[in-house]
């Protein structure tokens, strides 16, 4: 045959399997929509992980067979487990809860409109950064720091970072943010159809990351009955073929939480023996009361990914500071994603996050000690259930009577901004979260406010 | 059957189906390969638009046929022809060119280690921001500005600029400069698999977006020789069923390119008709010298979304402060984009955006228009091909002889920093992108290396 011949004999077969493909993915949408009918009748969740992993087996053991790579028949799944899912979907309401960020939205509102509002919803402190930033601000426009920089970040913040970490400077990378640093992370290192472990609570950012990039989300739930115990057995049951992030966050946001050393070195071997990704939201670090935090940095683990941040320890939230510590190689990939979304972090920021470096922060963290304590002594005597906070910012209570989100409603309007436990995983929606970021007295009147709201429920 | 055994039956169905797409999958990918083979023994490109649409209307015919979403159905074609095209490329080299940016890093990296450079290849002004914005930063600390904000920006700024551009505050978010507009609207409206327009020669980051989520970018050339004009006929050729946007950029980056108002009258009709997204990025808006701009703005079609930027304008590229004016739609899904990645701009960096607004920027524009004058006149000089620019910072002439990386090495050895073409478009390796952002001593240095570089070859 001439090969002009052939390529267009070729091209009729690719267009013929082409569509043999279609026809037979229609046939598993059908197939997915009569399962969503009979779950419907039998009242099952849409959702089921043993079905998925018995799928999961299958298709890669088709794959290995047929010579197919593994993370390609993996993605080509995923996009077929996430359309039966959503076929299955159809004919139900979505759960759209909102998140502590929105409530904040939404606490501005009222307050712009002429309210009142005491906000314990989100953990923004309201201690003022360094004065050495002042100063760093003042100067800036005199020295002419107002360019695009390095994607990574200015040399001397880099440096002065790195070494502080004890790493080489080209394992960081600054970011806008902590968040910037999760996100690039996660959308970076995660493939669309892969899947990440994320410890429930949890920050919704890291389900927010995945989701975006169209990975899977596999959930660790904890529970205050174990106070908040990440079990590694189970976390190893979590692992999969397609697994390739786990996503630890202490001191954690909203529990508090500190997990000892014992579990650290578990979860460390576990990542170690299965190749994953361990990234380590470390935002909270310096906010350690009852148990010291222990740095994934010194495990030297290869692929550990440290996100730290500017903004809790020096109170510079609105800067928009943050860095992350990795290998090299995924440095670089960071570094790629950045570059093409933003250029750089502001070169202002970055001067007055070079400035707040090595000042003394640990005043905050008494303030916010202090706080904590007050609201566990205020909570214990509403007799909620609370795991006392090793560490962070906040305290996560239980209420015992209804649902979260009517709660934080009602709260709203007698000028009270809580965040709702369900914001931080669906299954806590008996949870709300307190932040210790406002004065004692305003603490004191929003706990109050809780009391009387949460009193006048039990007794109702 | 019992609604339990139905399920279990079902789910068999399911698996055996799956194990059945992946096999014709892996067929599909044999196909591909050995296309690839016979195309390289033909020496034909891997990429060939023509079968692509032919292959696409397949699938959109069968799609309809079987009664599957035409979305879902590109996005499946999509992902197949990736890897397609990734197998064929399996023995090829890759063609990694440089961008502007890379060699902005070079150049930075040679002068840390003591060279001295000129700077001509990032469109960076090294003229001030407004006086005003000194004050602001120094105020910023004091007046307590240094908290997260409303995702969308602060409301001054917001209700400022929206009431500028003659449009409600709703429909404008304030992001981390133009690059987070582009990429955020890019990431949000346009899913994998489906395409969008980029008229080349084009700023690289217009495909960085695309690539990036794994959408297609359908490329219309322009020639020197029409002076840059995009035919509209030609744009019509490019649209597909799978097109969800087309990207405009006058004043273009690099050409200097201001399309004629029935130019914009055309594609603005042909986006409408075919319900297409126009992303029209203004950031050099301000910088016109012989041809006024239109925005995009005038036009009130629905689906556009307007960049713009404080980079430029006043000269602020460091602050990172740009902004967005799309449907409310639109700008709720790049707000929620913006939510995951950062929170927020960085609050002093909004503030200090704030008060430039307003400020005498006619300086700025003279002077680049003094310096592209002088460009010009030396290029004349040096009897380079170009267009003398309607607009913007750059000039884009075309360098007759060799390779316009080999080019840009050797003059970086020279202590000269210019963009080489071919970051603007593969097919531009004869043009290079003088940039109007220092100096005329300076620019005049530069330009005299790059005469006696490209008379040498000539000559050689």
């Amino acid at each position: 045959m001439e090969p002009n011949e052939e390529l267009d004999a070729l091209r009729e077969q690719v267009r013929e399997v082409t569509v043999e493909i279609l026809r037979d993915v229609q046939r598993r949408m059908e197939l997915a929509r009569r399962i969503g009918d009979v779950k419907g009748r039998l009242g099952i969740e849409v959702k089921d992980e043993k079905v998925e992993n018995e799928i999961r087996s299958a298709v890669l053991n088709a794959s290995d067979e047929i010579g197919m790579g593994r993370d390609f028949a993996l993605r080509l799944l995923s996009i077929l487990l996430a359309e039966s899912e959503s076929v299955q979907h159809e004919k139900r309401a979505p759960t759209n809860r909102p998140t502590h960020l929105e409530i904040f939205v939404k606490a501005k509102l009222l307050e712009s409109a002429g309210n009142k509002m005491i906000h314990m919803e989100v953990g923004e402190p309201d201690y003022p950064p360094p004065q050495a930033v002042a100063k760093s601000l003042s100067e800036s426009f005199k020295k002419g720091r107002y360019h695009y920089t390095e994607t990574r970040g200015i040399s001397e913040l880099r440096e002065k970072l790195a070494k502080k970490a004890g790493v080489r400077e080209n394992r960081l990378i600054v970011t806008p943010g902590g968040r910037f640093g999760v996100f690039g992370a996660i959308v970076t290192l995660v493939k669309p159809g892969q899947e990440l472990i994320v410890i429930e609570p949890a920050w919704p950012a890291y389900r927010e990351s995945a989701e975006f990039i169209g990975a899977r989300v596999r959930i660790l739930r904890t529970r205050l009955e174990d106070l908040w115990h990440p079990d590694p057995k189970q976390l190893e049951d979590l692992i999969s073929p397609a697994t390739k992030m786990i996503i630890l966050n202490y001191p954690n946001n909203p529990t508090g939480k500190v997990i000892d050393v014992k579990t650290t070195n578990r979860i460390v071997s576990l990542a170690r023996d299965y190749g994953l990704f361990l990234l380590s939201d470390e935002v909270y670090a310096d906010y350690t009361f009852r148990r010291k935090s222990q740095s994934l940095l010194e495990y030297n683990y290869e692929k550990s990914i440290v996100v730290s941040s500017f903004s809790k320890r020096y109170a510079m939230t609105g800067f928009r500071v943050g860095f992350c510590i990795a290998n090299t190689d995924v440095i670089k990939k960071i570094s790629k994603f950045q570059a093409a979304g933003i250029t750089s972090v502001a070169e202002p920021m970055q001067y007055a996050a070079l400035a707040a470096v090595g000042q003394d922060y640990s005043e905050n963290i008494k303030i916010v000690k202090d706080r904590l304590d007050f609201i566990v002594h205020k909570l214990r005597q509403m007799s909620l259930r609370f795991m006392e906070p090793d560490g962070g910012m906040y305290v996560y209570p239980e209420v015992p009577y209804g649902d979260d989100i009517s709660l934080v409603e009602k709260l709203l309007g007698k000028g009270v901004a809580i965040a709702p436990g369900s914001g931080f995983g669906e299954s806590y929606r008996k949870f709300i979260r307190i932040s210790a970021c406002r004065p004692r007295e305003e603490l004191e009147k929003g706990l109050d406010v809780i009391a009387e709201v949460v009193e006048g429920r039990q007794h109702a």
